[in-house]
């Protein structure tokens, strides 16, 4: 099944997040029976970003975004685990600072962006800023249409020089998420996150849902576009998203660079005299 | 065994790596029998970190020096492996471009150092500028004997912000890296990563040798302590580096914060009332 195709946001077309069902497991029936490809898709990330760092040309960068307990560190951990740290980062985007405030919003996004032969995944990103600010009334209409502008082109900019750009919404049922934060109140190791604001932001769930369609729908693109991902099963969602990612890394088509010495003088000089003088002192 | 004491630098007295063995494995006949050990440290790095992050108090530095196909790439991966990857970064250190040379030594490394609640690895580190520059003759005595004021400086600083510091060079033998050198030439993924200078900087090896001995004796202190690691077994590194790092980590006697809410109140206000509204829409 191509995950791709399913799960896209098509470009020009009116997201609307009631027709995917967040509890969707594809051909599956548990995380058992996923297990396999889940580790074939583990596999093939790490191939391909063994190629995308030796090669130097392309850097991909994958945008997490999400309401509370939709699964982004989840995601992050699953997918970044198939990865070398060197040659991949993750970025949390928090709550914005006063110096951070004072610019333009891209402005403290773009450093993170990833150089060539890199991965970067964003935790949260510049979306926050056409999503959490206008649910709560922060920026106007006016405003945040003209945001739409200004990503669409910054992602055009990062796509003109050799950035793969994936966006995935991490969709959860409202009930899912409720079960989640009790797990949270049952773990005394993650007691220390609960804060009351996650419960009064459930509140504003259909303001996020109006929101996220809103931003989807007018930044989702050929070059950048957003996925939808079913998220009430943990394992699905994280068969999905690498399997998106792992595919369109392999459309690439990378293979290795050549080597820049010639590897029968290279044996000749070094190994070969070292390997005699090595048997001549030990002999 | 307590590696920590075993392999460190102690503060004062002169290294010689003569005296250290790079094929030590400890009382581990080989990898299968160490695997039980590994697994358990790597386990505790992880809730390590988990308490480290919870509670932003503390911060990790680990700086990993070696010569080529020491096993510092080896290193990372398997200590990141542990880690979430939220709440860890990796740098490495090549070679300083233009911008980077018309500052000081320091500039372009200070900016990653941890923040409270994380890990840095350096894959290299400021410790380059006293190496690699003083074998190549690129700075005079002088010159590296302040900078070895200078690094001890930055690492007091950093120490009483909060941070600690442990340092390692993985110590490998010649005949060692040669061998590593030669499955670079037999595995076609890795050919493009062999150059010539691989093989001229073998023949600077006894200036090197000097050059770490000289630096690690300077600049291992009871806040930053060198260790030199046994390196030729990649396991048994793996295994010390992660023993040194979790015991350290778990010298800091490190627990969860109290919850900021207050957690009946939460449960009776928001999951009680949910629940039955969900019982009740259901029934």
């Amino acid at each position: 099944m191509d995950y791709r195709k399913e799960f896209i946001v098509a470009p020009g077309q009116k997201l609307r997040l009631a027709d995917v069902d967040p509890a969707y497991k594809g051909p599956h029936e548990s995380h058992e029976t996923a297990a396999p490809e889940l580790e074939r898709y583990s596999q093939k990330l790490g191939q391909m970003q063994t190629l995308l760092y030796a090669g130097r040309k392309h850097s991909i960068l994958v945008v997490l975004q999400a309401l509370d307990a939709g699964g982004k560190d989840g995601t992050v951990n699953h997918v970044f685990a198939a990865f070398n740290a060197q040659g991949a980062s993750v970025t949390g985007f928090k709550e914005p600072t006063p110096l951070e405030l004072s610019h333009d919003f891209l402005w403290r996004v773009h450093p993170h962006a990833p150089p060539k032969g890199w991965i970067s995944i964003f935790n949260r990103s510049h979306y926050e800023d056409v999503l959490i600010t206008r649910v709560h009334r922060l920026i106007d209409k006016a405003t945040w249409t003209e945001r739409y502008n200004r990503i669409r082109d910054f992602e055009t900019e990062l796509h003109e020089s050799g950035t793969t750009i994936l966006k995935f919404f991490l969709h959860i049922s409202k009930e899912e998420q409720l079960a989640r934060f009790e797990k949270r109140l049952d773990d005394p190791a993650r007691n220390w996150k609960i804060s009351e604001s996650d419960y009064s932001e459930r509140e504003l769930w259909g303001d996020y849902v109006l929101a996220f369609e809103d931003a989807l729908t007018a930044t989702s693109t050929h070059h950048a576009p957003w996925y939808v991902i079913p998220s009430n099963h943990k394992w699905f969602r994280n068969l999905a998203v690498s399997q998106i990612v792992a595919d369109t890394m392999e459309d690439l088509k990378m293979s290795f660079p050549k080597p820049t010495v010639d590897l029968a003088d290279i044996r000749r000089k070094y190994h070969a005299a070292v390997l005699e003088e090595k048997k001549a002192g030990k002999g």
